[in-house]
């Protein structure tokens, strides 16, 4: 999608991917199949170019800390992203820079963990999430009662923290570039699934005492500063039902939190990011209407090549915007694609997104 | 931008082009250089897909009957196609079916018509068309005197009508599909450069007494009907000063006048297209914000490899969104992207382009 906003702007693009049939193949200037994590290919592969940026966080550090030293530009900063890489790091950043995140203990595997329990250092519930390579819901476990230490616990380097009592996950993307300026997204709601984790519907803007939402702003806000970022920054909030904001976790580049950024604002993340590394000046955030977004994932129990059933049924939906990422293989739960719904108020929104999910299966065969 | 739009469809686009660095070759997913008049080379590059259609007029309309034939969905049709082609066919048509557009008399080449003049049967002044492969504002002939006859006739097959004396430039793009659905893109009015003849500005909606857009919007859904098509038909019109309103020509394609679709409604002309040909469901076709567009036209006296000046500041403006199409190459007036401003009026949107306009300027070197 980064390379889909990049055409019209008339940048080229160089992109680089494991997967030779990645989706930005096709719209990217130039395809680059390779390992991000290997220090050699990034390197070789930044060399020559203007900016480089990313849109997922694990990445060969060393290769953009040897891309910067050379002169290129790389948005986010190696360090920031060093620091979010590791969950445990991000933790203790969001402490000593005084934002407002639950309380955490890091552990070096499943074993201390269990020992501080028996200890009675460390309290039940709580979360526990591994502090590398968690995404999509993946490297996070929910620990409620001594029973789960046994069947749950994931056994890698990781953090504990509280196990909040959500009112409400919410979102706000920000934007810096190099001049400084900074321009916030209206705040999204996200609904995740009880089983998958992984974010389902999200609603924009959210349903909010105004108090609330203008925290969650300067909070957002605080933090991309305290990162000293160039580029985007999504920033996930719990808003715990005893009245605390919360950061849950951040992370630097476009986020599945502003796909419907692309029809409900002035400018679309995509957009957005490219004039903030470019130190373009920024586009407008502001929201056109009201819009939610569902993610289309492929269903449980199918595997295979990718079959989308509901397509025509959804795309009668008035102002339903259609967005498949033109993966050929389906798996359970696998993103394949999104939709957004635009609608006058957040409610009808929300019911086109509900109609939509109902409508559109994503199957093999 | 069809290609552009087609990539979060899902949809498989294979373009035929000329020009090896066409813009269309980076975007789409199978790119053929050929040439769409010969009949053999566009006959072998429909065989075998599921819908073809076109982003300009003239190409070759025997190989379309043939994919026809073949089984092959061919959209606009090529027997609509063969009528607006040929601009004289085209106006016999208005007249066969009622439809308002000025008087013309057809004539076979420029001797013909100065004949007619001469005998007295053509009075002046006039304007004066090619019947085939007019385009941008070429292959017209303004003749208001009789001196003009020795200078500006074009020698070829032509059709002569009335110089309106026009109040606005107005155009309706109108959608159809295959179960007869039809939506109308709100009314534009259009600004064309005095010397060049070439669309320079155009802003939505367009500012005319209820009674006449009405009246606009009929006759744009009239002709569509009368011509069968599916896809999308641009039909440019003249608002005369003597109230008449009269169709000046049609295009059955994304055109010009609907670039600013793509932020301005809920759903841009290139997918509106998409839909409309492969027989899907129409989208919305409502304006979200008053727009004006600015065409980037190659400055005069600057041919040679493409340079944007004045791009940040255009980019700064609120809501300005920059289309550019690829081209590497500039050239005096040739159409190198465009500039859509939305703001709350139309007024604001039109300051907006005035300002984007004196801003950027497409030079060579």
């Amino acid at each position: 999608m980064l390379c889909w906003a990049a055409a019209p702007l008339g940048l080229e693009t160089h992109v680089l991917d494991p997967d030779a049939n990645a989706p930005a193949a096709g719209l990217a200037s130039h395809f680059v199949q390779g390992d991000f994590n290997d220090a050699e290919t990034v390197f070789r592969f930044g060399r020559g170019m203007g900016v480089v940026t990313i849109e997922i966080e694990h990445v060969s550090i060393a290769a953009l800390h040897r891309l910067r030293a050379e002169g290129v530009l790389v948005h986010p900063s190696p360090d920031a992203l060093a620091t979010i890489q590791d969950k445990g790091l991000q933790k203790d950043f969001y402490k000593k820079n005084g934002l407002p995140s639950a309380p955490h203990h890091i552990y070096k595997d499943a074993e201390a963990l269990r020992e501080a329990v028996r200890r009675g250092e460390q309290a039940l519930p709580f979360v526990q999430k591994a502090r590398r390579l968690g995404y999509d819901g993946r490297g996070v476990a929910v620990v409620r009662q001594h029973s789960d230490l046994a069947t749950k616990l994931l056994d890698v380097p990781c953090l504990v923290e509280e196990l909040v009592e959500i009112e409400k996950e919410l979102a706000v993307i920000v934007a810096r570039n190099a001049q400084g300026q900074v321009a916030a997204y209206p705040l999204v709601e996200m609904h995740f699934g009880e089983a998958t984790n992984l974010l389902e519907i999200l609603v924009c803007p959210a349903d909010l005492p105004p108090q609330v939402a203008e925290a969650a702003y300067q909070l957002a806000k605080q933090t991309i500063e305290a990162f000293g970022l160039c580029g985007l920054l999504a920033v996930e909030m719990f808003w715990a039902k005893d009245g605390r904001l919360l950061i849950n976790e951040v992370a630097p580049r476009t986020h599945n939190s502003g796909h419907h950024t692309i029809e409900a604002c002035a400018t679309s993340q995509f957009e957005q990011q490219l004039r903030a590394v470019l130190g373009w000046p920024l586009g407008g955030a502001a929201l056109r209407a009201p819009a939610a977004m569902v993610n289309l994932l492929g269903e449980p129990g199918h595997e295979g090549a990718v079959r989308y059933e509901g397509l025509e049924g959804c795309l009668a939906i008035k102002d339903a915007h259609l967005h498949l990422y033109g993966k050929a293989m389906t798996k359970p739960f696998r993103k394949m694609g999104h939709i957004t719904l635009l609608a006058d108020t957040r409610e009808a929104a929300l019911e086109k997104a509900a109609q939509a999910k109902c409508l559109l299966r994503v199957v093999s065969g």
